[in-house]
């Protein structure tokens, strides 16, 4: 795979060698990451982001990546100071703000917006979020924090729990996953579960997958746990039915593995009980830590820096 | 003139030889954009961008250009979060931003107001347009893209279309071209002709204008062509039927002479047609390109910072 | 005291001799300002500017300040475009970016938030204001500036005017002020008195007080004037019986000490006329622009970064 110039667009356009060569490399990018030579690597590059919609994490994150590389950022952080309010085309702006920067990270409410940049954008494009339909960086990051404990994601068994049908998150991770040897369980409402063709996918391919209303956290290796949102739920009563029924507090990690994880994207709400944050098992707080090392080694990568 | 500590506050406070200066510089700029050295020229100095009215290309061009500097930025991006909100005057504003940054950049919406501002700075300010009154870099990177394009703006046929009466754009070109010979022809709606001030000094100067209601591209070496804003019609029948009669196309570009350029302010709405894009008269994406130099070359004048 | 990851939430945490040790680096720092060394202390650290509470002084002072010592900023500048609005706790928020920066200024409408951020950070925390509460480094710039004029604030006649009742400024300041022997002379509407627990703590501690309703700038080495809001009078008409008393102007100054000095925290809105700018007198400039040595003393303290 030719990586300088690469749009990170999707999960799915990655091979498994792709992405664990992602990996790798972020593993030795995060050695690097208190090393004076690596604060100078993107020395003179620019990193626009392009947030139509607010994300601080995640910019604050492509930023921070950016900034400890030695490079610096330009961009807007929320929609309405654009020039989208006077009509202006993504294709337009995208066009523009390439002749500025040397890589582009974008975030728009709409499915497919990245895509679409892409295609109008001399500089590489990262996708930051677009709408409900992917979020790259956030499953490579998920992926390294797994292999940062496991070494191997081969094997493992992996728990998903929350709202299946419309997380960003879990679909991009589910798709991802197809490419290794792994167990799922994935935990919801009976309304929201995975949508059937990740489910038929990943059962083609050979994966243990079950299907479950009730949270278990006994068997797995990782816990990955995701919000539900209230509004998803035609029924608010539905909602106030079960939305208790998927809280992690440390009486239900009771029978937990000895060295199992606990994921979650963040932020959370009420999802994880703050009693859980100083168990052995959370790994949330370090796993938003570990996009810093991901995000600047895909950074290096797309804008054809080497490194290590 | 001295070029350092000075404001750039309008077009009209620039003779011919000023302006063409300006224009040598960004050219000298531009050929080094990519020399490492270019990027520490600005060490150690900051830009402070005050926008009191979001501009997003105009804002992103300008940290863009003085982060290629190796220069920093600091500053707002949108009113409503300034002490403006607590009453603050523009004068106070600048009194303590001039202490805490080399150089300003103002963009707000009251007509003067960067003059007013640059009464009370001890570091420079540049305007980023106020109101509708002046937008001095914008002209600077028309001029510089009509001048790449042609090696010399004397001589030309140059076409300006669209809204002439309220366009700031457009009067702060024209207010440069009364340095230099050259025809031009205003077309526009009735409604929306140019300030018959504007066309009697461009005449007095012995400058061929000819105004008219119908594009036609023919004759032109440059097509600069701005937005129709509905709001600007009492009628909006009357909108209604003459706001197609000012959008470019591949179809109404038949006849066009072979090296002719067709430049727009950007945002465009409707008024260029996505066909034009790939024709080899745009210009306009490499116009909103050509605001780096430009804007870098003004940026080290103003600091003092000598270069080429 | 341990300089090195402290973090700095309010003026009272401070003894007399950190006060001074911090106004002595702070002087130290501003004979460095323009040296070329200076602006290479912080290279390759990160500061993180959360502000859920929009304040573009001290947003842009703490940026000056730390990109002028070669460091980069990453944040948001105001509310609602934070995952507080998904409901994230500060706690989470502060862990999250504690692992993104390697220093932390908050501003958080609701008291004790900065404190609280503290117990979950591992960056250490620079208070910018919580609500009514406090506002540390204001009260440091306020005492370096004294200082700086007076080099001693021992034995100074101290002056100050306005809203002593809620004004966190005045709370820091007469707080600091404790520290020194001082007389102290407030000056406000009865209903905006200053809180009796600070009265009767300066008094305790033998320093003199005395408060009026009447302003007179006669006996004062220093005075400090303050806004007064409109919206903390129940009664309208009150608010406009008083409100021009506490206006000082050319003919108000009359009788002042030759080497008085006046300050005000910023934004003035009618407190302060503006032909008293140009007078001797007026430090109110000066003062918001000693913020930026201080902070950028402050930030190499608590990063563990050696000078002077």
């Amino acid at each position: 795979m030719k990586w300088t110039k690469k749009h990170i667009i999707s999960i799915n356009d990655f091979s498994r060698e792709e992405i664990d060569f992602v990996l790798r490399k972020s593993a030795i990018m995060e050695g690097k990451l208190f090393d004076s030579r690596t604060s100078s690597l993107m020395n003179g590059k620019i990193l626009a982001n392009l947030f139509f919609e607010p994300s601080t994490r995640t910019r604050m994150s492509f930023e921070a990546a950016m900034k400890r590389l030695g490079g610096v950022t330009i961009g807007f952080d929320h929609p309405g100071i654009t020039s989208e309010v006077k009509g202006e085309t993504i294709a337009d702006t995208v066009r523009i703000v390439s002749g500025y920067a040397d890589v582009i990270v974008i975030r728009h409410p709409v499915e497919g917006s990245a895509r679409l940049a892409s295609e109008y954008s001399d500089s590489p494009i990262i996708n930051g979020g677009d709408g409900a339909n992917q979020h790259p960086t956030q499953t490579l990051l998920d992926l390294y924090t797994i292999k940062k404990e496991f070494k191997d994601i081969d094997g493992l068994s992996i728990c998903i729990v929350g709202d299946l049908k419309y997380g960003r998150t879990v679909h991009s991770l589910t798709s991802a996953l197809e490419n290794y040897n792994v167990n799922i369980r994935f935990v919801s409402p009976q309304e929201l579960r995975a949508p059937r063709q990740i489910v038929k996918t990943l059962t083609e391919k050979g994966m243990q997958v079950k299907e479950t209303t009730k949270l278990n956290v006994r068997d797995s290796d990782v816990v990955y746990i995701t919000r539900i949102q209230k509004e998803r739920f035609p029924d608010q009563q539905e909602y106030e039915r079960v939305k208790d029924a998927y809280i992690l507090n440390r009486k239900s990690l009771e029978g937990i593995q000895d060295n199992a994880i606990i994921m979650h994207p963040l932020p959370r709400v009420s999802e994880i009980c703050t009693d859980v944050d100083s168990t052995r098992h959370a790994r949330y707080f370090e796993q938003a830590r570990n996009g810093i090392p991901v995000r600047m080694a895909l950074l290096c990568l797309v804008c054809g820096i080497g490194f290590g």
